[in-house]
């Protein structure tokens, strides 16, 4: 068994650093360090070891996931704004061989209509939207599923 | 606590029956049996009583679902066929104060394009696809979550 | 003149049963029984008998559509959300001899853009909506002044 | 209560002058006078004071309707040509506090498609279309209802 | 060879009961029972074994369709109405092992434009359209072909 | 043979008042005045009366096409920017028994994409685009073949 | 009765000469000749002369269908790739006296989207696909059952 | 002044020779001969030299197109169904430096919506439509002036 | 320099009499009359000479704006609701030698998407929009700076 | 009153460094430091204190946006191409809570259509575009009257 | 190794032997004769036998393709206009197994917008577009790699 | 002779360097450096100096675009992902005063919809598509052709 295969690695896109400031209507008031506490908690029961980066920048996106192959398991991501146009995202979670779960902080079905569309999608195994927080600790439970069913 | 705050509905849509027998290629082999098992000892761990219905009639969808109201504390729902057209199943779920998980099996982003378009997607909470038998795992946990934040 | 010439059909479609208790802001607190009273109370007066059906099944709508043939002088249907995509009711509408008035209790034109678009409306005689519960009664007039017109 | 509680106002679109002459196998061979005579019973019976205008001119329609405001408890409008494309009337109605209903002679779901939609019915309480003259009268039943709801 | 190889299934949608009395201008006054007739005849004559069913219900078309697996050689349908919209219908035909034939009385290309598109033909082997009555027995034919073929 | 059998109107849409000096790179230096001059002198070489009419407003177009009706033989009509929004100029066409022949100065095929439809084509006789003043001199010679065909 | 009367023109569209050749996984390996073969066989069993034409040229194509005019009592014609674009040969359909059998030999709704558009459909009497070469003997009996009903 | 400055070309597209025979519904009973004489005559009155072609075969309207360059002074070109998709008769037209004159025989904004497109018109100086044999008159006329003011 | 050089013309368009009256948690409180009065003030410092004009009047609105025409040095138009559909008005802009700044109360990106598109905008300078009567200053500021760089 | 109440934050997005250099026809001969001074001169007299930033990064500017919250009372931002396409930036505006004017050099709705949407526009206050440097001028204008507003 | 490995067809496609002649402001003045004579010599260098064909006839250029099949190790293609709608074109190419290398001499992306959809790109290799008559030379490199490749 | 005229700027988009190990059954097991040596080889051959840069970045590839200016004679451009959506990269070509060659490895007409459209071609002198890596030696012919013919 490969040594990173109890690896993975979230990766949170643009504007996630402000949640729980950000629109909290729409959001709610957790924070991203509370999402991060969440899930290194959970994972450290699945003896999961979890990398967790967030950040603004595409370019620093897609050489993150170029990196994640051979190295972690499975991808947790939430491309956030990325998620409706970032074809370079896309085409590098596509290059490499690491299945990735896409995740949504809000239910994107209730919102602008352009939300509704994901260039991301057709690349992941699948998709978990709408349930906040929680939705992170149900992605987690999938990679597990993956890592164990691969 | 009203006496069904425990109890959660499980609705499959139509020609989910068939499971395991039809498109493997694209559903895998786990049949409806096999699914509802999962479902059932996840459920006697979280100490959930579920209530699981199997319909192809959509009239059949829309009565059990208002009979819900009151009686279920969640409802887990793969509206299959009928995510896509029956407008009648979603006014239903608008219409009962009872929240409601949406499962697919498959990623339906990758498939035809008149399956990308849910009319169910509005009135859930939420989305769980792509993730075959486990989906409906996650949806359990997801309605457990649900209950208990309720 | 044909014995049925003074009966006239009362058609409710899919989750008008729970009225009054469904999305009140948008529809109201009057139940579907209050407005079969307030029709049966009015019908009296014309000398109007009416037959009065809900169901949330498209199949027994369509057959008693079917049935409406040489027994009714009108129908009065609010195919509720079967309005947007039962070519079924639609057809058997016009496979009668039947004239029908169009109802819908909220102003569609008002709500979601699928909601706009009647599959009914070009096989009916004509549409009232946005009236709440007073657009029945002017659906009886108006199957009243075609009845009499006939 | 206010002294215009019992007027209402009367808008004819551009055209409708040339009711019984046009289209008849659209239309029928009722004119506008035999239409105004009509209504004007009606209101009679019901203690209503009847305002009737007929205009071709879109500007004539925004400034009748900008006087009503104060001065009428509700107004019945059938835009005829308007209805497709006259946002000025529509911000009209939507800046003043009278409740409008909007009324068509003809089933437009049966017409060319242009006809079908309805610039005005956003703003409009609702719309009765398809029943000829006899859409006037319930278009009348329907303002004395809403004053009377009011 | 299995027991069923000479067994097809003829499936008639909503409102065909109605045939002969409905819009005749377009679908001639042949009644569905002509139509049977002249099936079971043909079919005599091939030696083909027919059972025929005729619903207005989308959820028995469904059930119906589901039970041909392991019964019928073939089956042809005209799912009527349901053609252009019940992907349920579909996903029943495409989940089981039996070839379908679709047929159409009229001509849908020179009807309403939302008859042009059909969600079942693609799941289907062929389609025969526009022959009225001839069309059904034209798909006993292919059906026949097909049994021989296979 | 009626009076007015030898009169026909033209009539001039919004803007044209300004023939000659509006983006002559577009329509020339020709005023409207060179091309009623021209009109009249080939009118009265035919035998025919003409009435010149220009408006900037759709509700006096509207009105003078209404009084047409009896009163003139065939109007030539060059709708200006009406021709792409003003349906109430539609109706009134429709709603004459006056043949009319549609004009345009330039060919509104090599303009904007918006100026490519004309919501009065499918009411008028036929059109005549892109030749300039030429256009009406085309116009009245269509008028009078209409005229005498009548 | 006419000459013509038992006489049937086959029209093969463009690349047909390459059938079972051609992309043979779409299409099989049957040749044009065995189809050909399996017509005038048949045809001489219904008593029908059958005149059999390719041809990669639009206006050849016209100009055969022209000239069928008064020659041919049934046209059985597979435009293939002229099916999506020319409307020279459908107006060359429409104007002659003579009933047209449109076949396909692929199930056009499982290809491309372009080829599920025919130009061709709203003139002929109706349509066959998806049954290989055993459409041109559907066709065959289509055209028979149109002569004999004639 | 060249030699060909009086010479006109007249091109009738695909199906045109027809004329009189074809839907005389939609083109009336003159036959392509009648029209082809109406314009001789007044071609010579003009002191035009015509040349008139009719083809059903793009090819050919291409060639010909070509070789006008040099030849003559104008074309007047009833495209037909080439109208509609003919992007190589397009391209010829707009190669050569022959102002062109487009003329249909019917109001196509009166007939199926593919008609009212036309691929032909950003290339001609105008058009002429629905005036019948007529609008080939005026075509010629309009082609007088431009040789004129040319 | 021309007299009209410091000579600009305030154009308001249907409705905006109401403002202040009118859906205020649109266009706040404001009244039109208080934004002529900003303007006039802040032009009587710049040394521009202001005529203001509201009408609800389509024609009036091109009349007006033909007679700018070596009358001012700028227009300000708000063209409110005929933004989205006058031609007319588009058409006089485009007709006359003024430059045009056009303003508007509300940010029309925020609400229905009809009312963000301009068919103004392509003749106007540029746009000013989302600021309320600040947006009218503004619009004066960038009028008084056209005309000194002109 | 918080200490950046008077500081302002100006982002220009990708290319703008280029200014006076780019496409002159379309933007002129200003550079991008001509605007920074024409701005700071402004500012300095309404005492305002400016940072300016430009970058073709859209992750800085994103991090700037972010930043910008409680450090800033206003954004005037130009996005440039980020404007068509850029959620990541939409998302940080409406993330922080510090309102922004959007400028445009050049009138966007001359140029491509798909320079005519703007994803940034609907978290924007308002628009400015179409008037050169001046825009940014009255960008600052438009700022100080919300610093001062707010 | 076949006789044909080294023999290419070149295809030029409608209105391609204007070139030089044709809208020299898009094409430049070299002629077609310019081009043949350039892939001529290089052809010779490279050891190529070349066959150059120009058609205007679509039946033509696919009867040429057919013929290619055992004949040619590739093929340049040019199809001019066909390029948008020559399904026939495409199907030609498709059935026959030489590869194609499609050129266009213009930028087809700077030109209308039809110009940039190709029918035939998805049956070639790939496309060379923009570079003039130095295309031309690309492609017969790009056929010559294809060649050895092979 | 400016220094930099045989000097060429390769830019490679994201993703690109992971060629040779992402998705071989689209794009081959070639790697980058590959490619890279035979454009050195070839560059070399030419008398070309390259400079060869890869990047995840938009924000690099703008800078990098941007520097290109006075620098190189010809930029060689496979945007890959950001083609569809990099207007930022569109406008850093637009702005600057070097031709750019646009190339992809694979055909992209093959492939998602959304490849089909490329932001960047209008601003390219040309495209080559679907040759692999020799498609960048025959962009580097073109840029050849391109830097002797300026």
């Amino acid at each position: 068994m490969a040594a990173y295969t109890m690896r993975v690695l979230v990766l949170h896109g643009p504007n996630l650093n402000l949640l729980g400031k950000r629109e909290p209507e729409v959001y709610g008031r957790t924070t991203l360090d509370d999402i991060n506490d969440l899930l290194s908690r959970r994972a450290k029961e699945l003896g999961i070891e979890l990398t967790i980066i967030q950040t603004n920048h595409e370019g620093i996106m897609v050489d993150t996931i170029q990196q994640a192959h051979a190295n972690f398991a499975c991808i947790i991501i939430n491309p956030a704004a990325f998620t409706h146009y970032s074809i370079a995202v896309r085409d590098a979670l596509a290059a490499i061989n690491v299945p990735a779960v896409e995740v949504h902080l809000s239910n994107i079905y209730r919102r602008e209509e352009f939300r509704q569309h994901s260039v991301i999608s057709p690349v992941a195994v699948g998709q978990i939207a709408g349930f906040g927080a929680t939705g992170y600790l149900l992605a987690l439970e999938a990679a597990y599923a993956l890592i164990r069913g691969a």
